[in-house]
């Protein structure tokens, strides 16, 4: 049988378990010049919370009984094309449910369990974390050797992959997180020259920690987090700062937007905030996994993951995601 | 004697005429290698609020006790340096007040009163009003021919000259305003192809009008305005839309920033938003004064002056700018 996790209606604001359903149904066959992918691995993130709106982005929302999109790494099951052939190991965007169909000339991809000493590393330091982080940091924020990285929700997955990559590059780096066993992993784990606990502070009192850190401002923000992490940092720009905006995972069960309220210092700074998606580097991300693992190898880079197990376990699950229980990439095995 | 208008104490929220104080001391005399100015015009620019508060910004507070800085065109009065002969007009950045002292090795420079139909122009047209609209535009947004051009304040002196100069660059141009005259004025004397009254609307009513009137969203936002005007702007961005952050004058006036909520528009349109001073394009400034010159003589481009008039009306005309009274640029005729 194929279990299924399936959004059965919109979430407001804070997902519950009464918005999903798993299900079970026949494994389906392929379709004409397609295959079915039993998925092994499962990536949860931040994004899918905003899937499930039905508000414009940059995708289209997960449309309601469907499975919850997500992208699945697994084994071609059964293939009606000679371009993948059963026994395949392949990554693409599917969904939370056991198998997947995929339809002629879609993007899912071959990959090379060789490579990796784990299939779920395709979803995290060669998948769209560590990718995500790779470029959003060397391409838009273009780093300079000597310069101040400040990186919130550092200990998540995007942004501890951001400090380590900024330490690479050369910055002093500054790593925002949730308490205190997080900040003892920025600095011990990740390598943070700074780690800085957010819980329990106003406004003025993070941006002082930050500013005791950094006297003369952040030169990159990474931003994964948002609302008042946000205000505190964007008190603390450096000069013609750029800020990086990945993510705004403080606000995507709010149905109120807190967004940013310290506009003005952007203005005075002469800062430039680059809105970013991974999708334009496409192209490159072969390159980049090639430079990704290159550094694991070496052991200047660490990815984490929090690997999670068993579809009947998806909701509770992806609540880590949003309850500061996650560090690491989060994954669900489901195989 | 010398009548100078005083910073007394630093506003809360809206300015009150108890902030201010009207005195009268000697003509001053020229320091060593320096001058005196017979100042003429004085320009009220929503700026100047933002130097009465004791906050960080791009330029010190304005101390306590000191005439409200601003930048003035006038006349040399007294001189102790060749550079600077008594009756040269000048411009630089002064205060309100009839006399002040320039220092030798100051920023004031000699401006042909040839070259004007007023000297007032000098602070509008070819001053930081015209130039912040032409560098803001043409080399932080770089419009295209064809782009949707979003203008914010439109109405207001760096608004108005923003969407000429965005008509001239082939742009099609859509400004908001507050009130139907402001409007009128928008289409009739400036050009703007579309005109937005935003008075009286929730976030989510301007922003269905600004999609009726820019389906596809705007290529190209100038931002005066901030607050809830903003928040509609964002809901209505381009991909990979340019945001230029040239001012908020909804919330100087307020201690509670109001920022922008809707983020995350920004983020899933790739777009960019740049905090903009114009300092950096200083050395252009001539270049810049020359072709907007052109543009005026050649009918293209009218710069529209509010003329208030005497140093003793300095606080009403001032709070124009925030009452919405005012329509294009504010100057102070004192002499």
């Amino acid at each position: 049988m194929n279990r299924r996790f399936l959004l059965m209606r919109r979430p407001h604001g804070t997902p519950v378990p009464e918005d999903f359903a798993l299900v079970e149904s026949p494994v389906p066959s392929p379709p004409p010049g397609g295959f079915v992918v039993r998925n092994h691995y499962c990536s949860l993130d931040p994004a899918q919370r905003g899937w499930m709106d039905d508000a414009p982005s940059y995708m289209p929302p997960i449309p309601l009984g469907d499975p919850v999109r997500a992208t699945t790494v697994g084994v071609v099951h059964a293939s009606d094309t000679p371009d993948f052939a059963p026994g395949d190991w392949v990554m693409g965007l599917n969904g939370l449910e056991d198998y997947s169909v995929n339809q002629a000339g879609g993007f899912t991809m071959k990959v090379d369990p060789a490579v990796v000493s784990s299939p779920s590393q395709f979803l995290s330091a060669l998948g769209a974390v560590g990718l995500t982080a790779y470029f959003g940091l060397l391409e838009v924020a273009k780093p300079q050797a000597g310069e101040v990285l400040l990186v919130s929700g550092a200990a998540g997955a995007v942004g501890s992959a951001v400090g380590q990559i900024g330490r690479i590059a050369g910055c002093r780096t500054i790593g925002i997180a949730g308490g205190v066993e997080k900040c003892r992993r920025l600095v011990e784990d990740y390598g943070f020259d700074v780690a800085i606990d957010y819980k329990g502070k106003s406004v003025g009192a993070l941006s002082a920690e930050i500013r005791a850190a950094a006297p003369d401002g952040a030169d990159i923000v990474f931003e994964n987090v948002g609302g008042e992490v946000m205000d505190a940092e964007m008190l603390n720009l450096a000069k013609k700062a750029r800020i990086v905006l990945c993510g705004l995972i403080s606000e995507y069960n709010s149905p109120e937007k807190h967004g940013v309220r310290n506009l003005w210092p952007i203005l005075t700074q002469q800062a430039t905030l680059y809105g970013y998606l991974i999708m334009d580097y496409a192209p490159r991300f072969g390159e980049a996994g090639a430079v990704m693992a290159q550094w694991m190898a070496e052991g200047r880079l660490r990815i984490d993951e929090d690997v999670q197990v068993g579809l009947e376990n998806a909701y509770p699950a992806f609540m880590r995601l949003f309850s500061g229980a996650n560090t690491g990439k989060l994954v669900l095995k489901i195989a």
